[in-house]
């Protein structure tokens, strides 16, 4: 059923409005272009609220937060929640500083979300309260494996119990669960973590998505993960002798504006744990 | 006469001084450096009129204005004003949200711009006093058709007239008017539309235009228009295959890039109205 | 020796706070993990402080400075000075605003840099204590060349003597010099300039070559200088008739990439003065 995920937001065109940081802003605009959607980008708070309104879905990337963007955050998350909009979370570099791990828990506190999307070091540092990472990437000892996949995999069920929030922890293998059921996903390419912003640009997507198909997060948040893996390894095949992560960013957004929904459901690989 | 506009912008290499938001900063400051112009950006109240001083041109873009950097474009807007310096507005999103209406308003009140450009939605939301966009894009409802070309028209020379600024509503077919004179030009390429920041860019590039051809402000916003719109015809049919929006993205600076005075004007369709 | 350098960066993987400008932080991310390095940005000044503590190393640069983040700049710096990690500091536009000369003299003065890289006419600015410069590009009177060589590094050593920074002055011709030993460097390529954020990039990579390579700081700048320069050749020959400064900029990341220790070793030119 993924190719109707995508296929929706193509047909749907969601309006999304991101609250992210500026590393990755650009990228994350034109892979929701790329995807079908259609992005924007606001994060003063004395618009925050209306941005949201007029959107179909919200996307919060804590990536480069500052006093500035925080109450914008919470303002925006606020204001979707009432309205009813899916609401994603990418808690950028949780764990790195104490700036970042309280402002994704007070997001966590006062914002229903639809998804949380994160490297296993961030998600874990939300679901303990506190945590260490090695700056955005994840801590090696944390990482995801086929030893620890079934405990992984209960470990995000467990979470999305508690935030009632599809969990999705991407990696070399990602999870994608809701309290019941657990997608663990084996598109990608190692190369993608040679690219900043594989992540913020999937959190984007996913909101995307999600917004798309209301009624359906948990398959549409495994869809946005599929097809971000799919484009990574269509986008790595591309390769020439000369290419580097620089064109290979380049590729991986070429790849997601030409997928089609036959093709993401030709190409996902998961399992159901 | 379009090729002498692109051969002064060559010849004057014109310092650019750039308020703009921090989506398509990037792209911005390359495509400048692409048309032979040269970009500088600075948006802190304690700067923003010296680094107007030491430029030749002043584009003001409130693509993710806030508290910070809204008094900063008054200040250099009033400061190029003063040294009689081009100014270009590119009032994105204007009527998404009311902060962005009233700032556009508010600079148009307090700042002489040289140039206006946006999606005809944004032009009508400056004109009307208030309206409502879909987000960042124009509402279907406004787009201007061959059907009502003529009305457009009319209205771009009547906006300019109110605001002594040349008007650039760009879209499928493209209008640059003063109040005399309207120029519909019919470069481009819908593929456009899936890049985030192709209006910004244009934004940034007119400015290098009017500054390097201070006595022609119609016909040097009207060349850069031509130049966008050809850029992005050039672009489209470099495509291969594999490529999206990200490689035609690249392509399009590189076009501008490229770009000689004679494959403007050669490559230039526009008509008077 | 060079080759050591790069190879040290590969295998140490330094994890590198910026503190950088919108405009080219993207092309900053992207470079550093080019290179074998890790970026993190964080410009908050509740969280720069704890964000540096985690890195190996920290990267200042001023091109889009402001109120809020000049004190995270000064927070990280004295941190990072605490901690013994190196630091570098790249002065964007100092002499074309107070702010920026004031800001990157304040810098100087409460925060020991171990590099810092900049083009001739911000060099002077700091050297002289105020200047004058084209925005964010080096005056032509202030150009290092052939002729006044010895000059230049006689002013590159002694300006290091007075920081006890090693100091990178890029150009035509770089000069990357201590107190005691000027490399000047002939790589590169002058298409680099048509390129948004070569230096800042530049930068970025510096830190990662120094924090890999702790007690060889003159020779890491100066390999990284000639790899950055390298880069720019191997791109420059990878251009098509088609391609322009924006496949220009994705190529000279892909070379850092696909850089072999070797190659850097082989193809760095300089002498020393």
């Amino acid at each position: 059923m993924f190719q109707d995920m995508l296929a929706n937001v193509r047909a749907k065109c969601p309006l999304i409005h991101n609250i992210t940081n500026y590393v990755t802003v650009n990228d994350c605009a034109n892979i929701l272009l790329a995807c079908g959607g259609s992005p924007i980008m606001a994060d003063d708070k004395d618009e925050a609220a209306e941005i949201t309104s007029i959107c179909g879905g919200l996307n919060i990337n804590i990536g480069t937060l500052n006093s500035r963007t925080i109450p914008s955050m919470l303002i925006a998350g606020k204001r979707a929640n009432e309205l009813g909009h899916p609401v994603v979370l990418d808690p950028v570099g949780a764990g790195a500083s104490a700036l970042r791990t309280s402002t994704a828990l007070k997001l966590l506190e006062e914002v229903k979300f639809t998804v949380i999307r994160g490297n296993i070091s961030e998600i874990k540092t939300l679901a303990l309260g506190s945590g260490t990472t090695k700056g955005v990437d994840a801590d090696v000892a944390d990482q995801v494996t086929e030893e620890n996949l079934d405990a992984a995999a209960a470990f995000a069920r467990s979470f999305a119990g508690k935030t009632g929030a599809v969990v999705a922890i991407t990696g070399a293998i990602d999870i994608v669960a809701d309290d019941k059921k657990a997608y663990c996903i084996r598109n990608g390419h190692p190369m993608m973590s040679s690219i900043t912003g594989t992540g913020c640009q999937l959190s984007a997507m996913t909101a995307a998505y999600i917004t798309a198909n209301p009624d359906h997060p948990l398959e549409a948040a495994a869809a946005a993960v599929c097809a971000m893996g799919l484009a990574g390894e269509i986008a790595h095949r591309r390769l020439s002798d000369m290419d580097g992560n620089s064109s290979y960013r380049n590729y991986i957004i070429d790849a997601i504006y030409n997928m089609t929904p036959e093709m993401l459901e030709k190409g996902a690989r998961y399992e159901v744990r």
